[in-house]
This record gives C-alpha cells, sequence and structure tokens, in this order.
C-alpha cells in the first residue's frame, strides 16, 4: 500500500513533467514554421541560438511526436509537429546515394555529408512510428517504405559505417564499439510490427550476444565500450579503457526489454547484476550523480566532459533501474531507482522556462544554459517520461 | 632600475623553470627507449598511461629539442632526443601520398589517416630545425630535404587541407578558419633562412593580409574565428559567432613578430590594440584566468571546454603581452603581462613532480591530472619559456 502511494506520486511526476514541462516547450519553440523542419539548438529561454538543422535531431524529434500519438492518442499538434519534420527530410536530407546528409542548414542545403549512420538509424525509427500516425494513406505507404529502405541501408552500412569518411587505416586497430550493438537494440525494438518476427528475433539474439560476449568482463564485472572483436581487451591505450556508464546502462535497458518480451528472468537477472557494476563504478560518491566518462584504472581521459553530469547518462540510468526494480522486484534496484531519481530531480529541471538542462558540472551547477544544441534534442528525456510512466502505471497494477 | 629588477627576477623565473622543471620531465618520461619516438600522454607522476604515437607531438617534441639546441648550444641528451623522434617518423610516418599519419600504434604501425595537415606542418618545422644540428652532413641534409618537401606539400594541400576525409558538401558554406594564416605565420617565422627571402615576404604578406581583412572585424573590435571568404560574418549560426581568445593571440604574436622584423610600429601598434580587445572579451572578471572559448552574443556553446582554463592559451597570452610590452613600451601591456603571468604561475605548475597542469575548471582546480596527452605535449610551455626568457633578456639590455 504505502509502496503503490510512492508509484502513483512518481507516475504523477513522470507524466505531469512530460505533458506540462517538457512537450510544450518544444512544440512552442523548435518547429520552424518559415522553412520547415526543427531548430534544435535552443538556449534556456526559449531562443533559438543556431538555425541548422541535424539530421539526428530532427529523425528523433519526428520519432517522439508519432510515439506520443501511439501512445495517447492522435492529436493534431503532435501529429503536425511530426509532419513537419518528415516532410522537411524528405525534401532536402538525402544524399544521391540515399543516406541522409548530417546536417543541413536553416533552408535545407546540406552542410554535412552522410558520414554518420545514426542519422538514418533515428530517421528510420521517426519514419517507422510516423507512418502508423499519418493523415493519408499515401503518407503512410511513403514514410513506411522510407523506414524499411533505411534499415536495409543499415545492414549493409554497419561494417563500415563511416564508409570513405572514415579516418582510420584499413587493417590497423579495429576496435569494436558499444553504439552499434546498442542502436540495433533500438532499431529491434522500434521495428516490431515492421520487420518479420524471425527477423526480429535474429537481430535480438545478435545483439545479445554482441554485448554480452564482447563487451562484459564478468572477471572485471566491468563493461567496456570498446574491445577487440574477439572480446580481448586493449588495456594500454585510453580507447580501450574508456568506461560509459549511461550507455552501458542505456543498452542494458534495452536489451531487459528484450528478454522480458521473450520472458527470459534468467536474462533478465543476468543484465540487473551488470546494471550494479555500471551504476558503482559510475556514481560519483563525492558530489552524486554519474559519471559522464571513467577510465578503467582512473588514468587520465581525453575528453573533457568525463566528469561532467550530462542528462541523458542520468535520464537513461533512470529508465535502467526502474526497470530493474520492475522485473525483479529486488529492493536494490529500488533504492538506487531512488537515489538516482532524487539527484536527477533536483539538478537537473527548470520550471520557469521549462524543460531541463543538459550539462552540469561535477559539483552539480548547470555548465550550459542550452535547453537543446546539436546533440540535445526530443528524445533522450521525453522518452524516458513516457516510458517510466508506463511501467509506474504496470507496477501499480 | 626598479623595472630592471623585476625584468631580472621575470627571466629568472621563466629560464628557471624551463631548465629545471619543464626539460627534466620530458627527456625522462616521453622517450620510449623500446620502440622509439615520443610517449606523449603521460599523467602527473610521470606514467605513461597511452602508448599511441600522434603526429602532432612527435614533430612538436622534435622541434622544441632541437630549438634549445640552436638557442643554448649542442647538448647531447637533447640532440640525441631530437634524433629519437626523427628517425622514428622517417621509419614509420610516411603514407604512400608522402603526407604523415596522424596517429601510429606504439611499434609505428599506423592506425589513423593523414587527413590533418597539422601534423605535417609541425614537423616541417621539427625537421628544418634538425637539419641545422644533426651530427651527420647526411642526416642534415636528409632532414632538411624532408622540410622542404613538406612545406611545398602544405602548399598544395592547404586550399583543402583535409582533402578526401573532409566532411563539408562541396559548394556549401565555406567559413575560413583562422587556423590556416595561424600555422603559415609560424612557418614563415620558423622556415627563416629555409625559404628565399622573397617566399617569406610574400608569405608574410598574405598572412598579415587575410588576418587583418578576414578575421578582424573593426567595428565589432573582435577576431573571429571563422568567417566567410569576403570577411563578412554569419552569426546566425554557433560557428560563426566562435571567439578563440588564446588562438587570437597566439597568432597575435607571430604577426607582430613578424612586424618587429621588418621594423613596421605602425602594424605593431595596431596588433597590440587588438591583443587588448581579445583580452577584455577573453578574461573571467569572476575567477581570473582566460576562457578557452566565447560565444560573441553570450549564446551558448557546444563545446564542453569553453569555461576551462587551459595552459596554451595562457601561455601564448603572456608570450603576447610580453612581446607588446617589449615593442611598445606602455603600461597597459606590462599591467596586464602581470595580471595573466600571476594568475598562470599560480594555478597550472606542479614543482613536486615537474611540468605543469593542462586543464583547470574555471575556478582554476586541476581538471585532469594529466602532463601530456594526445594534444598536449612538449610544444607550447617550453616554447613560451624559452621565447620570453629571450625577450625578458633584451628588455633588461
Amino acid at each position: 500500500m504505502e509502496n503503490n502511494d510512492l508509484l502513483l506520486k512518481l507516475e504523477k511526476k513522470y507524466s505531469g513533467e512530460l505533458f506540462d514541462n517538457v512537450i510544450p516547450f518544444w512544440l512552442r519553440y523548435s518547429l520552424d514554421k518559415e522553412c520547415g523542419g526543427y531548430c534544435s539548438c535552443i538556449d534556456y529561454d526559449g531562443t533559438v541560438f543556431d538555425t541548422d538543422k541535424y539530421a539526428w535531431m530532427q529523425g528523433r524529434e519526428i520519432f517522439v511526436f508519432s510515439k506520443l500519438c501511439i501512445l495517447y492518442g492522435i492529436k493534431d499538434e503532435w501529429r503536425n509537429a511530426a509532419k513537419h519534420g518528415v516532410d522537411f527530410m524528405l525534401a532536402h536530407g538525402k544524399a544521391m546515394n540515399g543516406d541522409y546528409y548530417f546536417a543541413l542548414d536553416r533552408s535545407g542545403r546540406p552542410l554535412i555529408q552522410p558520414y554518420n549512420i545514426f542519422s538514418d538509424c533515428f530517421l528510420c525509427i521517426g519514419f517507422a512510428d510516423y507512418s502508423l500516425i499519418a493523415e493519408t494513406e499515401e503518407e503512410r505507404t511513403r514514410a513506411k517504405d522510407e523506414a524499411l529502405r533505411l534499415y536495409q541501408r543499415i545492414q549493409i552500412r554497419k561494417s563500415n559505417p563511416k564508409g570513405v569518411w572514415s579516418k582510420q587505416v584499413p587493417g590497423g586497430r579495429s576496435l569494436q564499439v558499444m553504439s552499434m550493438p546498442m542502436i540495433e537494440a533500438m532499431l529491434a525494438i522500434e521495428l516490431q510490427g515492421f520487420l518479420g518476427d524471425d527477423v526480429v528475433q535474429q537481430k535480438e539474439d545478435e545483439v545479445l550476444r554482441l554485448f554480452l560476449d564482447r563487451h562484459v568482463d564478468r572477471n572485471r564485472k566491468c563493461v567496456f565500450e570498446r574491445v577487440n572483436p574477439d572480446g580481448s581487451l586493449m588495456l594500454d591505450v585510453m580507447e580501450g579503457r574508456l568506461l560509459n556508464p549511461g550507455h552501458a546502462l542505456e543498452i542494458l535497458w534495452f536489451l531487459m526489454t528484450i528478454a522480458e518480451g521473450r520472458h527470459d528472468q534468467a536474462t533478465i537477472d543476468d543484465l540487473s547484476e551488470i546494471m550494479l557494476w555500471c551504476i558503482d563504478r559510475g556514481w560519483d560518491e563525492k558530489y552524486g550523480g554519474i559519471f559522464y566518462y571513467r577510465d578503467y584504472e582512473n588514468r587520465p581521459l581525453d575528453k573533457f566532459e568525463s566528469d561532467m553530469k550530462l542528462w541523458w547518462v542520468h535520464v537513461e540510468a533512470i529508465n535502467a533501474f526502474l526497470l530493474a526494480w520492475k522485473l525483479t522486484g529486488k529492493p536494490i534496484f529500488r533504492d538506487w531507482f531512488l537515489k538516482i531519481d532524487e539527484w536527477t530531480w533536483s539538478h537537473f529541471p527548470d520550471h520557469e522556462h521549462g524543460e531541463w538542462y543538459g550539462y552540469l558540472s561535477r559539483q552539480g551547477e548547470v555548465a550550459s544554459t542550452l535547453k537543446g544544441g546539436k546533440w540535445k534534442g526530443f528524445f533522450h528525456l521525453p522518452r524516458m517520461l513516457y516510458t517510466c510512466s508506463g511501467w509506474l502505471k504496470e507496477m501499480q497494477a
């Protein structure tokens, strides 16, 4: 009973924030009524401080506005907002080879080549969800076809995602990065119903295997961001020692969602245990919150932001520990969820102007006033808010 | 007289630091006795924490050890240290097209393609200075030939320095960056005696014109890092508003050195005035020190390190204001020099383990314990120490 009160209170907080503090901010400030598409570089007070349009941010915003219609029923302003991005990207976003440019200027003129496969991944799930809510049959078909075409291109490109723009010397070091299985886990979850069940299951098997066999080191109780193709480590260089707790927790809740769909409690328990390794290494005992990067041997990193506290790391950690609590019922996950929830909600939200700050110093002070930028848009935060409020409802039942 | 005491005291501090606290650190920890070349990723206590070898850092370390021999007379350990880098890079560093790889592994195997023209610029001045101090005629000739070959390649590559690795869409936005004229100013200074006098003078004219016509905005009293080819501004995007006070002060003292060589007092006075605009915008009134990046309209930046205090920014500012003091005699430059000197020397040096920290928080606390890394090597600090102690001697005379 006491637990149910807590769950109800939490659910109200999460859904209230989504509808009252986050969605209105993006509806009000991000849509470029003049040129189409979304401006994502938005200062604390809603001022657009850069008009370039980044494909990651366009795809993600299309995805979340479409998802809101799927989850809560179609509302014209959400559907129109999704259409705003879809029309702009279909008109301007595609390079000759069918991949999407990384960046366009305000009018849609291409600026940066299609070197980044994640642009296409976010657009793929955006078009897929939009195909379920678009107003006309023609739009639905066009969006679905584009999503499936992109999925196929991603499968072809993924072994060498940067293509001609890769700076790696062929035949040199070939560390495998965790971002590729992570994004494929996201595709497996979001494209259910679009791909055949057998294709989805095969993809799920593949990402589970890649993550558990390559990136998880059970002796060291550690998840490594970059490993050799055979899963061995390269500990004499920084890039081989890199730990990224937010990334690890994000893929862990993706994989746990997959395991939940398969009613595979053994994998759920295993993944939940690995979450604890990540938070033990990532939590800042001195100031609270979760570090962006760590070095396995606590040596220096070449990334300035290593000690900073970033919004996406915290919201993905909230997802991870709430899901682990829901699926295992163990108090340790409840406790971690509540601890991360408390730190996150007392540091990131801005209830005066809406939305959350994204970049805090190690001490938890606002380090940048931006609410959106080249890498922060309408994605991690709203996804966490709708995902968690859904889980919190289930947990009350 | 009082002034002379101050100058003498300063000169002792600067040269003492060079010989007692900086050179010994690099001689002791950076030379890879087993595989050749230099390790530049060195923690506060001398521990090498990454064994990859970066061409920027190899070229810079060759240059400084050679320069020490030129300035203070040949010492075997300096010359051998320079030779250590020269032999490694000549054996392993060059790609098929004659440009230098950006990074090699410890053994010399190439890792990152030769996409970065600054690798070749630093190696060019390194080989040039080494050619003046090498032990054998054969080594001298080989180093000189390689320096001149690189200079010619740089002239060919400079209009499209990243070549096939550029992600810019051709015909799209073409902002001109200040780093290219800056590095060409460095080449003009360091390659005197290698290139014909007419070539040097032409290069000097070119960089002075590019900087003053394009990057200096006299109405706004501001130096912009990126401008349109005609010198007009692009203020609706972050990259067009970017201010980089350390970069601006570095090119300003290069150009002032050129103007000094030409006995052009009008240009010296003009450049010194522009230095004041840069320090006015860059100085942190709250915590002291110089910001890394600013936005012209004080909007957010997408660079995490914007508020941080970096060693190279401060040592280049010291060069700038000491030279302006020396060449104009005006108290305002003396005052700024002393203010920056005071903040710098009370925050960066480590007298326990040697060398200086590189990365401080805005508040001036050590943000990373590294003494050397992928981007910090044996260059800005020793160059400033030998340059300033030379100027301080001249000023006493």
